[in-house]
């Protein structure tokens, strides 16, 4: 507590003397990657709270943090004894992030944040407000620089090329395919500043990003030339070999230093530049010259790299395979050993890592695990931790949402286990998610169709009791990238950018993954990647149906079969001859026997 | 043919005389409405295709028709024998009507047409390529007006009010309403030119246009003015007699010739302009002075209309109650003559018609009745003529998609009637129609949904068997106005404008219509209207409902109730028993007996 109160002490004379009135610290890095590394967890280290999710506001006056629903009870905790007053976003007469700009600036304030780690459209909009109160900005200071003394440095750890018998396609045919799309938006110049967009264009990998194998670097692109700021000035170690020198060659691409991105991109003299305002950030806007036209457009490299290839799709059945046999394999060592020897929350997650790392392909974790006992199962994002972990014992339900990364592609997989008897309540509960998930992944539909048309599938069985989980139905799934991947997705609130609301498309990954959360009492999830497939082609147009990827026993302890109707027991039924027909062959003696109940007919 | 011929042939000595190289003439009149009156069918008059929807485009080389699927068949035969080629819209290789004018119009040419009958967002589409081409617009000359010698005048009826108890809400209220919306999007004039909007602002009817009871008019909307441009400078009959004078005084609206709108609007100084680029004429845009900065949002009146308050839903439940006794009485009629006297499409529709005009509430036909026997049903909008229609017999089905207008609102009703003996695979695809039509109007659904979540509930049956229908499901339904309404629906396909996508609200009427076309041998569509409602409220957020507002039988002769689901055969008998409840006061004998077994349990 002492502490924040000293760290925000020293902020403020740092503020006093850049003359900044107000500083705003989000958590992001310089590519608004989902999880960032240790350099630029600055709000966490003025804040103390260490969600993944939220922005600090420092004013000489007051110090505040918005956080978002999921975070409301941990922040709480973690802000008690500082002055940080937690703002409640989305909550009846908590003010945005925006409003409360408006309110706390002075007339002729100066407002101050590292344009790096602002979202283009985020800064836009704080720009609104300050020009309505004449106020000026302050774009290029990241005061923690010279305040915090033991900061981890910038990662920059070595990268690695990804076959082509992994990745599918050539980068050089990708870049092709990204000029062509250039040329159709009238575009001269393309800034790619995402790091999934990049790795996966130029077909490499790094380890840069917490959970998402990727590179720090950003991407020019032209007609005629293709820049990767990605060099290390000041090299400890050697990242960029000359194996990935000579490979960049081949493909055309150009080696510059990262750190000389923005001064190149202020060079940039004129022309149409493609850009996603939605993802580079602030700095860049200010640093492009003001005569150049943006072209405001998703990259095209998003669509491009959620439709998988033939070569992706082959590889994602096997790390799928991979990924069921360790999870099928902790599933019975689970339903085995339940009340019988000592299990906790994180000695579960353990041995389900364990059984990952049997597999010689698998990397790392796709995200934080997920393992989530009785009532911590009703909060959605739950993480446990050593200390205060539960006990796992019979007479509850365990939610476990995991997934690996292989270089035949990343998985993420939720199941949800009964624990010996469980009440009527809970099973009735799981039954319901159950029908869900396996009414969307059964569903046919007309090509052109998007998440929106298709979300209400999985809520309808329990949207009709009154029931509802506060979340997506699914997301995409990068191929050894991040786990949580765009364009495509299963909701039912429409995005306001109509291209946003993807089509779904052969090759898509998107996960079903519908849950129920009882608050002090349990929570449940079930959740398959699927893969889109183009089905018959008749006089209605082209049809379209999911494979599934994910190949993993639904527990049948948790399913009460008197709510099943006739065509969910078939799709269960099918569903798990499938589980049964591609495991077993992996399995044998009691494991075998207990794989074959654990998949019966119903 | 001849005649076509030398009209043509008078248009392009009038072309001629005017510097016009290219003459296009859509269908429309100067309110972008649905349907329009005689004076309008200026492209009707120059090909002779009587269809209601297409455009003509005339060069001095050629003549093409732009039309959409409903009417390729129609048009090739209208158009035989002339030189008018037909141009099938969404057919590969067939050019739109903007790719067609880049093609033949030359470089430095001309492009006429009446910018009154053209929509703004289509002119604008056309000069893009004019620009192109440098070629200039003539956008002020009607050609019909000195060539069509017999034209029919523009029609100006009667207009009356429509009393408060009727639509719930005075008009002072309606415009001070949108006054407080202009104010929201910073607007300081409205112009509205729309007819059904005009209506609904001040509760006045006409019949001007057919099926739709509105009267020619603009207005223009200030927050100290309100002007309403109707008034006929040579009025024959008196239309806006003192109590309409003297209303509209009351309520502060000032009325001016209908031909002065133009130059009125030609004269607004300054300010910015809340328009709707997709309702208003090119015509306006052109005569509104260069320095107006437009807002080109939905007019407010379109949601405000669209959501239904309580006296007109009290009242659209007294007239679907008279509606369904006209509709159900013409089923025993039908069922228990079918095959014993000579009935004929057009019989039939006249016999239905005498039903509804039994009730003294009924005005008119809310749109064209669509009355289609066994292989016609499969043309989703068949037209039956006297002279070529099609016997009624046992052995097929019929379908029959009528309405009415009341002064308690308007309706719009299809049933499917399965006469004598049908063939297996007709009661199939009825049964799958019903089941269909049955899903989507038992959805209960968060609010915040809009049509594109809920359209998969009806086509679900449909799409998992490589079946569908290639029209939406739904439409909204006008008070006293048009039978085709927005902002509601239930469409799959996704309006690239998010305002289009309207959130379904309390008090929102949608048609529930799926069906199922065979060509060549028969048809099926069942539709009710659906009255959206608020249900329960909980943490889930507030859950939403449908009422039937539609309460006549459905045949049960056409169901197959093998391929009934438990949940498809509650549903079903749970909605006969309420016809049977609302409807059995007004039956007696054997009329009585025969509604019993027709809503009997299944």
């Amino acid at each position: 507590m002492k502490m924040i109160q000293e760290r925000l002490c020293k902020l403020r004379t740092s503020m006093k003397a850049a003359g900044i009135d107000c500083y705003l610290i989000p958590t992001s890095d310089y590519h608004d990657s989902e999880y960032v590394s240790g350099f630029f967890m600055v709000r966490k280290y003025f804040s103390g709270f260490t969600g993944s999710a939220g922005t600090l506001v420092v004013t000489g006056e007051e110090a505040v943090l918005f956080t978002d629903g999921r975070y409301f009870i941990q922040a709480a905790k973690e802000l008690s004894g500082t002055e940080i007053k937690l703002m409640k976003m989305g909550e009846p007469g908590v003010p945005s992030i925006k409003q409360y700009l408006a309110q706390v600036i002075k007339e002729g304030g100066t407002l101050g944040f590292d344009g790096r780690v602002v979202k283009a459209d985020d800064g836009k909009e704080y720009e609104e407000v300050l020009a309505q109160k004449k106020c000026s900005v302050v774009w290029n200071r990241d005061l923690a620089e010279e305040i915090w003394e033991d900061r981890p440095a910038l990662v920059h750890n070595p990268v690695f090329i990804l076959e082509e018998s992994y990745s599918g396609e050539k980068a050089s045919r990708k870049i092709s395919r990204v000029r062509d799309k250039m040329k159709q938006e009238g575009a001269d110049v393309h800034i790619l500043t995402s790091l999934d967009d990049i790795a996966w264009l130029l077909n490499i990998r790094g380890s840069d990003v917490e959970s998402c194998p990727v590179a720090l670097s950003y991407m020019i692109l032209t007609q005629n030339q293709a820049l990767l700021f990605a060099e290390e000035t000041h090299p400890e170690e050697e990242i960029w070999t000359e194996e990935l020198r000579q490979y960049l060659k081949e493909n055309q691409v150009e080696l510059r230093p990262y750190d000389s991105f923005y001064s190149h991109a202020a060079q940039i003299r004129e022309g149409r530049v493609l850009l996603c305002k939605g993802r580079v950030n602030y700095r860049l806007l200010k640093e492009l010259p003001e005569n150049l036209v943006l072209v405001d457009r998703p990259n095209p490299t998003s669509l491009m790299k959620a439709v998988k290839n033939s070569t992706e799709m082959e590889n994602l059945r096997k790390s799928h395979l991979w990924d069921a046999l360790a999870v099928t394999r902790f599933m019975y060592w689970l339903k085995k050993n339940v009340g019988k020897i000592p299990i906790t929350e994180v000695s579960a997650m353990e041995y389900l890592e364990s059984m990952r790392q049997k597999c010689e392909a698998y990397r790392e974790p796709s995200f934080a695990t997920i393992c989530a006992y009785g009532a911590n199962g009703a909060l959605a994002h739950y993480s446990a931790k050593e200390d205060t972990c539960a006990e796992i014992k019979p007479g509850s339900l365990l939610v476990v949402d995991s997934g690996g990364h292989y270089l035949e592609g990343s998985t993420d997989i939720t199941r949800t286990f009964a624990l010996g008897e469980v009440p009527r309540e809970m099973k009735e509960h799981f039954t319901l998610v159950l029908r869900a998930m396996l009414t969307l992944k059964n569903t046919r539909f007309l090509y052109g169709c998007r998440g929106v048309n298709l979300d209400i599938r999985a809520r309808e069985v329990l949207w009709e009791r009154g029931l509802d989980y506060k979340h997506g139905t699914g997301h995409g799934v990068g191929y050894l990238l991040s786990v949580h991947e765009g364009p495509n997705s299963f909701r039912w609130k429409l995005q306001p950018d109509y291209q946003e609301n993807a089509v779904l498309e052969e090759g898509m990954v998107t996960t079903d993954e519908p849950g129920l959360y009882i608050e002090g009492s349990h929570g449940i999830r079930i959740e398959n990647e699927l893969l889109c497939r183009k089905g018959e082609a008749n006089e209605y147009g082209q049809f379209m149906y999911f494979e599934d990827l994910t190949c993993v026993p639904i527990d049948l302890d948790g399913v009460d079969v008197s709510l099943l109707e006739e065509k969910d027991k078939e799709r269960l039924n099918s569903y798990h001859k499938e589980v049964f027909e591609k495991l077993s062959p992996y399995f044998e003696g009691e494991e075998l026997a207990w794989l074959k109940n654990a998949t019966r007919e119903i």
